[in-house]
C-alpha cells in the first residue's frame, strides 16, 4: 500500500527483501528483521555481518527489508522523485507501516512461521527505525536492537555541536597535530580562494573533476573535506573494510600521519590535506579525479535522504571552531527550510518526529537495546544510559558506527565482542519470555 | 496540520475544543483529556458527566477535544465530504496526532502545566482512541480510561454475533414475550409488504413521513426498526436520559410493556410495535410524523463516521434470529465494499486496523482501564478481563453503553458506582506515579 494512512489512493507497490532461512528452526524458529535504512538492502545485508553471525546460534531466519523509495522499492518507478507528489508518502511513519504489514505477511504465507518471535535490528536511521518500530508495533516485533540510532539528535534533546566534538576528538587522539591541522586549513583555504590562482592552484592540488570557479566553489571544497573528515569518523573501524568508501584499518590514524604539523605555510599544509582525504577517496589507487558531490558510496540514496531532512529528519547541527576543528556554524534552520521549499516545495517540521516518537520522553516502553561507538559522532544522539530493565544502553568505547552490526572479526576490540554478547543475551531473553507467552 | 503524516499538503484547520478549569491546581495539576469522537464536542461535554464529577477531587483541568471533521472542526469548511480527496484526512491516526500535538501545545502555553499528567477518556469510538492514544502516545498520556471501546470488533477477534445477541438479551429480560415479539415481526411485515394495501397500512400504522412504496422501503422499515432495538440496548439506563434521544427510566421495559404477546397476529403485534418504537421516538409527545433516515440525535456526524466503517473501521457484524431475534443477516464485506466504493470511491481496508493497533496482541501496553456495561451491545467487542496489572477491565453487569462516563445519579446501580470508584483509583495511581518520575 503506498498510503497506509489515507484511502484516496488505493495503489500498490513492490517492496523488496531478502530471505536467508538456513539456520531456521521452522517451527516457529524466530525472525531477526533487518529495518532498512536509506540505501539498497542487498549492500545494507551484506553490512550486517552480526545477523548472519548470529543466525544459527539462534536458530533464526533472516530478513531484510527495503526502505520505501531506496534501492529497488520505488513507489512510482523512475517518477518517485519527480515531485512532492510523488514523494509525499516517503517519511518514516509509511516505511514502519510497511513493515508492520510486511511481516504480518510473511508470518501468515511462510510454513511454521505463524508464532515466530520477531526481533527488529537496524543501524544509524535503521537503528532508529527499529526503535521506533517496537515502539509502535511493540505486537510485531518483541525487542529491538536499535545500533548507532541518534533518536535524540532532534529539536534540542542534544547540544547541535557534540557530534562535531567527537569527530575532532577522533582526529585529536588520532595522531599528535592532527586536529589542528585541520582546523587551520579553513583559513588557508579562504586565502587562497580569494584569488583566481589560488583557485586554480586549490583545483589543481586536490585533484578535482571540476575547477573551483569562485567562494561559492570554495565553499563546496570545504564542505566535502568536512564531509569527508566526518564519513571517516563514522567508519574508523579497527580493520580493513569497505562501508562508504575501501578504506585501511583505523583509517583515520593513516590519514593523520600527513597532518602532523599545523603549523606550516598554507599550501604545503593543503598539499597534506590532499594526501589525507587521497587516503579516504583513493585507497584503491584508481581515482583519477575526485567528484565535490561523491563523498560515500553509491548505495545510499542521497535523494531520498535529503527529502526526509527536509520534512521529518531535522537534526539540529552546528559547530565553533574551538570545540571542534571546524569552521564556525550555527545551525540555520530558516536556510534548511528555505532550501527545502527550493528544492521540494516543501517545508520541514522539527517538531513532528518529536510528538511523534516522544523525545527523550520513552520509559514506558521495553525490549529495547540501544548500542553506540564511543568514536562514532552520532553516539552524540543516541540513548548511551540505561532507560529501564528493558531500555538498555551498550557504550562501545572502540567503536565507530555500528561497529557491532558488523561480521566479526580477529581485530575486534573486546568492547564490541562484549556489547554483541550482551546483545545476544537480550534477544534470546526476548525469544524466551516471547515463547513463554505463547 | 490537515496531513501530519505527508509534507505535500502544508494546510492547518481549526480544531474545537473546550476547557474546564475551576478545579485545576495550577502546579501541574492534572489534566483528564477527552478524545472526542464522531460528533459534536459540546454534546459529548454535556453527556461526560463523570469528568465534571471527578475533576474536584483530582484538582483537575478538564479539556475535551473535537475530532476532525466533526462539530465545528471541519478540515475544508463546507467541502470536507465533498469527495475523497477532502476526506483523505479523516482517519483515526490523524485525529490521535491532532489530540498528540494539542496537547503539547497546551503544555506549552498555559502557564503550571508543563509537568502536568495528562489522561486520555473517552467513550465508544472515542474509548476506542483513548486506548489507542496511550498505546501510540504514551509519552503523552500517563495513562487512559476506554469506556465501551469495542476495539476486538474487527477482523475475526470476536464472533460477529454477540453484538445482537447483547440486544436481544436486554428485551428477553426487559419483559414476558418481548424479544419473541420482536422476532415474529419481521415476517409480519414481510407478509403485509407483499401488498399494496399492505405497504400503505404499514405505513400509517407506522406514522411514517414519507410512505412505503416497495419492497425496497419495507426493508428500510425493518432496519430502521433494528436500529431503533440497538439504539434501545445501548442507551438503556436507569434513570431518565437524553442521550440519544429523550427517554424514560429502563426504556426497554417501558418498550417492553407493549410487547408481551408474540403470538398475536401481524396487525395487532406490529401496531404493539408501534407503541413499542414510539417510546423512542416520541418520548417528548412532540413527534408529527417518524423520519426513517434518522435514528438518534443529530449531534452525531453520521456522515463521517460512514466514511469511517468504510474506510478503517470495519466491524463484521451478523445475525441468525436464534440466538438473537433479529432476521438472519451473513456478514457481508463485499456488499460494504461495494457500497462503498459508490458512495465516496473508497475501499475498506479491514486488516489496517489490527496491523495497526494490534489486535488481540497489546499486552505490552500499560495504563488502560477497559470499562464495558453488560447490558451494552459493545461490550461484544471490548475488553472484559485484565490483560495484566495495569491492562485493568471493569465489567458493569447493569450498565448500558458508557454508563460510567454519565454523571452520578441517584438510581445509578452499585456496580457503575463501584466501577468509577475503581476508574478514579487507576487515575489517582498514574498521577501519583507521573509525579514521582517527574
Amino acid at each position: 500500500m503506498i498510503d497506509h494512512f489515507g484511502f484516496d489512493e488505493n495503489l500498490t507497490f513492490q517492496q523488496r527483501y531478502l530471505i536467508a532461512d538456513q539456520h531456521w528452526k521452522k517451527d516457529n524458529g524466530p525472525i531477526l528483521f533487518y529495518t532498512g535504512n536509506e540505501g539498497d538492502i542487498t549492500w545494507f545485508c551484506n553490512n550486517t555481518g552480526f545477523m548472519w553471525d548470529v543466525a544459527e546460534e539462534l536458530s533464526a531466519m533472516l530478513v531484510f527489508a527495503e526502505h520505501r523509495y531506496y534501492g529497488e522499492s520505488l513507489p512510482f518507478g523512475n517518477e518517485s522523485f519527480s515531485d512532492s507528489k510523488h514523494l509525499n508518502y516517503l517519511t518514516s511513519e509509511q516505511a514502519l507501516a510497511d513493515f508492520a504489514v510486511l511481516i504480518e505477511y510473511l508470518k501468515e504465507n511462510i510454513v511454521g512461521a505463524r508464532f515466530s518471535p520477531v526481533i527488529a535490528i537496524g543501524g544509524s536511521y535503521g537503528g532508529m527505525l527499529a526503535a521506533w518500530f517496537r515502539m509502535k508495533y511493540p505486537h510485531v516485533v518483541v525487542g529491538a536492537l536499535a545500533a548507532s540510532a541518534p533518536i535524540w539528535q532532534f529539536g534540542n534533546l542534544v547540544p547541535c555541536g557534540t557530534y562535531f566534538s567527537i569527530v575532532t576528538n577522533d582526529f585529536k587522539k588520532s595522531g599528535k597535530g592532527c586536529s589542528e591541522s585541520i582546523r587551520n586549513s579553513w583559513s588557508a583555504i579562504n586565502r587562497l580562494s580569494s584569488t583566481d590562482a589560488g583557485l586554480q592552484w586549490l583545483s589543481s592540488t586536490f585533484h578535482l573533476c571540476s575547477p573551483l570557479k569562485n567562494l561559492r566553489d570554495a565553499a563546496m571544497l570545504k564542505n566535502w573535506l568536512s564531509e569527508t573528515w566526518i564519513n571517516l569518523a563514522m567508519v574508523d573501524y579497527p580493520y580493513k573494510a569497505d562501508f562508504l568508501q575501501p578504506l585501511p584499518a583505523w583509517p583515520i590514524q593513516v590519514v593523520c600521519k600527513f597532518l602532523t604539523d599545523p603549523s606550516l605555510l598554507d599550501k604545503p599544509l593543503l598539499q597534506n590535506v590532499f594526501q589525507a582525504v587521497n587516503v579516504y577517496y583513493n585507497y584503491s589507487g584508481e581515482a583519477s579525479c575526485f567528484d565535490m558531490s561523491q563523498t560515500a558510496t553509491k548505495n545510499l540514496g542521497q535523494m531520498g535522504w535529503y527529502y526526509q531532512v527536509c520534512t521529518e529528519m531535522v537534526m539540529p547541527m552546528c559547530t565553533d571552531g574551538v570545540n571542534d576543528m571546524f569552521e564556525p556554524q550555527k545551525w540555520d534552520f530558516d536556510a534548511l527550510s528555505k532550501e527545502c521549499f527550493r528544492l521540494w516545495g516543501v517545508r520541514p517540521r522539527p517538531s513532528w518526529v518529536l510528538s511523534m516518537y516522544g523525545g527523550k520522553n520513552i520509559s514506558s516502553h521495553s525490549n529495547i537495546v540501544f548500542s553506540n561507538g564511543g568514536l562514532d559522532p552520532w553516539s552524540a544522539g543516541g540513548v548511551t544510559q540505561n532507560i529501564s530493565d528493558s531500555l538498555v544502553a551498550i557504550v562501545i568505547p572502540d567503536g565507530a558506527h555500528h561497529l557491532d552490526l558488523r561480521s566479526r572479526n580477529p581485530c575486534d576490540p573486546k568492547s564490541v565482542q562484549q556489547a554483541r554478547a550482551l546483545e545476544i543475551h537480550y534477544m534470546k531473553q526476548w525469544i524466551e519470555k516471547a515463547r513463554h507467552n505463547h
